[in-house]
């Protein structure tokens, strides 16, 4: 086992400033406590102050309980007008009340004299004083040495000053970072190993002493490197791992490598190639059978399609075509494969054959508590339907209470709690009749029968389906009152294909929640009310099924 | 300018291993022909007989005069069991008729027994005299080392002996292909400096010596290496540069980086890092600047969207969105641009987004055509317009006509084309009087005044939208039918914020062409059709503005 690294994830603030990736308060919260469940070590949660939703953020997530994961507050230098106790930067990145804070400072002179307009001495001065100024009032702090590399090639003589700046001031961390990405895997490695010899020889010195680690007790930290590249020259991945192989401890990424223009150093494809290939140490090494499942969750939040041909967690990722590969892998899967695909929780797929089908469903039945032999024929029949419904669009990543469903109609165990008749939803503007002109009003009505009653009801809502939806709840109280403790936690739409326009088909998912679980349910039509619904009944249903399942089991 | 280098494209035949990527022999033809503009070096064009289109590829293209490129026919070593000139194999490359072939064999021991199942010896020879039976009958002659470096690190010995075998038997090129993708580049680095020191070595001692080249007159050339790489470790690109560093020099990939599983190494990013940054030359260095228009190109024979955050060559490459990005890159590009995007032909973009500040506004007014000064207080008024409506959930990347349109009704220069009095819109499901369950039936009303006349009609749809979307057009085209020419390309549906489940707000983008152009639109609302309704509106006023501002510069 070679050294132990620190995987920092920036995600929520530096994969946020990519073209349509945008998130909500809400998503941000829901992906930290994904990434905290992988085990990443830092979680750059974004820059306090610079908006009313980062702000937000850091207050919210205050409330919840965090298994290892360390979130961190983004920012930089303290402007050099105001000493650093009147910055109010640096005052709202304290005002995050994060255990780690992460500020950015310029490594290169022309970004000091272009963009900052200050004399190259001043920004080494804002560099040390922020630094040394947050020092004692946080636990983890580190410092982001925006275009290092560029700088480097510019002057190198500024650029390792402004690092030996951060030294004194306290950083833990210095991080590299290839801020325009356009760096090769060659010069990161000649740049590295010279910022290296020039720090070991700067402790030598001990111009500057290793740095006692504040509020634990004063033991002896040794300064560690760090890297942060980005992808414009496609090298992101392979540039982090070349610096891991020169000594960097600290990794910085996105998951998906989502992220300003062409992305970040996608943490996706540098997890695995660390710890399965060359062999290093950190918490999410552990857990990367929830690699994949984490990869679909960020993009499936960020409502970007998954990217079929990414390493590792692509639904391509281990996809065998040819003839001669086919046979080949089913000899010997590494004959085609450079890892086992169930390490990062992917798995392999024969585009012509259902072989990978069947070892789903029989892992799904098991997961359910149903009980399938694999000769039994009613698998074929369940992965004919499943195909069938994915041609359509439907798809049961996060909707597994959908899939169980589906699985239980085939073998004739899931009972109807109610029938529907009919239902009609009307969306109407009519800005002469109804008042302001963005006044529209929705009604939904319906007819079921339970338990051979009929029910004729209707209710109005924001939008036509929550209109829907409240009519069908008003339907089912009076039968059903447990369903006054579900609530409707995600709501998402993806439009299928674009062919068609505003004719295409859409597929909505939906999670729902009780005081015990949380389910997902899909639906699929042209009709974004009728995907809605079917979503919507595949949920009561679901509840019903698992509140009488529990009543037998306890009675 | 450092070494001279080839550049072999191998997207008709590996590229299209990729699932989801199928080209027809036309397509072949076209994007040879690009390929060829583009300057690039070889283009294997598929396996001969593997296909009766395979084989009807290489007929179709000697039909064509090529400026550069030079055609290539890709195919395994012998089978054991026959010699050389009864092999079917090497006879269809041959009656492929072109000047050069490519051939693969396997390096790796444990390839030989499990997959060939032949002795390690008989690899050897069938390997060589292959090469050998080919070599007087063609002008260009490679080796394809399959397997190469999980071959090398299961079997250094028996590695380097199927390449000694391959210059024996007279290959020009011996190209070292990392199949499974799953070498990373210190290992590329380890193995290629062995290999190099190997072949040297052999070269002294005269043993292999370097080979006449048959029909050039006999003129001694050295035994060159190339690289094949794959994606599957995120590290294709990466380890092909760093291969070149090393001495390589030909360079084998796909455009886009196309190819079965993660693809093959991207050429599209390979061959700006090798001309822009490490200074080789190549004759399609000089055509860069057609780079991002045939990877376009490609994706779209092959019917795939063009990846948005591909480097150098993506929509998003160039694309700014930070505040701060923002106006150092007007300053000066160099400050967050790797490259200018120019030299691949592609262009530099400001994103709006809520980091917009004033000089993201002035910029696109100017782009708009729209006089604004910088100290004019619409600026401050648009701004605040503009963070309003952000905060509501509208969003301008993609939806730029919407902004304009935002702009030019902030400046009162925006015409109202119609006038909404009202619409209605109905879905209704109603098994008992519709017929099948899966029968949902969708009707819109409207209401419009235009030029004075009142409209009031209806229409059909799939799904309410489109219902509505129909319903409008019918009531516009007699007025404006140029209306006629605008097409939806795109839909999509976001939902903002899961807090209020299907009460929730949703983000409409809608994308619209016409003849000339394309442009985006945008709306938010609680209801999915009352935002559907704006980003239509929208997309038809900014068609009919855009034609009446054209008639006007016309006359």
């Amino acid at each position: 086992m070679n050294e132990k690294l620190t995987i920092y994830d920036t995600t929520l603030r530096d994969g946020t400033q990519a073209e349509n990736f945008n998130l909500s308060v809400e998503d941000k919260v829901r992906i930290t406590l994904k990434l905290d469940e992988l085990g990443i070590d830092f979680i750059e949660g974004g820059w306090p102050g610079a908006s009313p939703a980062s702000t937000r953020y850091f207050e919210e997530i205050r409330n919840y309980e965090l298994k290892h994961a360390v979130v961190t507050a983004f920012g930089s230098t303290r402007n050099f007008s105001k000493p650093p106790e009147e910055d109010p930067n640096l005052a709202a990145l304290l005002a995050a009340k994060t255990r780690a804070i992460t500020i950015f400072g310029k490594s290169w002179d022309i970004h000091v004299r272009d963009a900052l307009r200050i004399e190259l001495e001043d920004n080494l001065q804002i560099i040390e004083d922020s630094l040394a100024y947050l020092r004692p009032q946080v636990e983890f702090l580190f410092y982001d040495a925006e275009h290092f590399f560029d700088g480097y090639k510019a002057n190198p003589q500024y650029a390792l000053q402004t690092l030996e700046r951060a030294v004194a001031g306290g950083a833990q961390c210095l991080v590299l970072c290839d801020t325009n990405g356009g760096t090769l895997p060659g010069e990161v490695a000649t740049i590295i190993g010279e910022v290296s010899r020039h720090l070991n020889s700067l402790t030598v010195k001990t111009s500057v002493a290793p740095r006692p680690a504040e509020g634990e007790g004063g033991a002896e930290l040794p300064v560690e490197l760090g890297i942060h590249a980005h992808n414009d020259s496609e090298c992101a991945v392979a540039n982090s791992l070349v610096a891991v192989s020169l000594g960097v401890r600290q990794v910085q990424g996105t998951i998906n490598g989502i992220g300003e223009r062409c992305g970040n150093a996608n943490l996706t494809s540098i997890m695995p190639g660390l710890a399965l290939k060359m062999k290093h140490y950190f918490p999410a090494a552990e857990n990367l059978h929830k690699l994949t499942e984490t990869s679909r969750f960020v993009s499936e939040l960020g409502n970007l399609a998954h990217h079929k041909y990414q390493p590792y967690v692509g639904q391509a990722a281990f996809a065998h075509k040819g003839g001669i590969h086919v046979s080949a892998v089913k000899r010997n899967p590494l004959t085609y494969e450079h890892i086992d695909p169930e390490r990062v929780g992917n798995i392999r797929r024969i585009l012509i054959s259902d072989q990978a089908g069947r070892s789903n469903v029989l892992h799904k039945a098991k997961k359910f508590g149903i009980d399938l032999d694999s000769k039994d024929p009613l698998v074929s029949s369940i992965l004919k339907k499943l195909k069938e419904l994915e041609t359509q669009g439907f798809q049961y990543e996060g909707a597994e209470a959908s899939f169980e469903l589906l699985m239980r109609k085939a073998l004739g165990t899931c009972k109807e709690y109610f029938h529907l008749l009919g239902y009609k939803v009307i969306s109407q503007k009519d800005p002469c009749a109804l008042g302001p002109e963005e006044e529209v009003v929705e009604e939904a009505t319906i007819r079921l029968e339970v338990g051979g009653e009929l029910v004729h009801t209707a209710a109005l809502g924001h939008g036509p389906v929550n209109a829907l939806d409240n009519a069908l709840r008003k339907a089912l109280y009076g039968f059903y009152p447990q369903l006054e403790q579900v609530e409707l936690q995600d709501y998402k739409v993806r439009v299928l294909a674009s062919e068609h326009g505003t004719g295409a088909r859409v597929r909505v998912l939906i999670e729902s929640s009780d005081d015990d679980s949380t389910w997902g349910t899909v639906g699929v039509s042209h009709d974004i009310i009728e995907a809605s619904w079917q979503a919507l009944v595949d949920s009561i249903t679901y509840k019903l099924m698992k509140d009488e399942r529990q009543r037998q089991a306890e009675g």
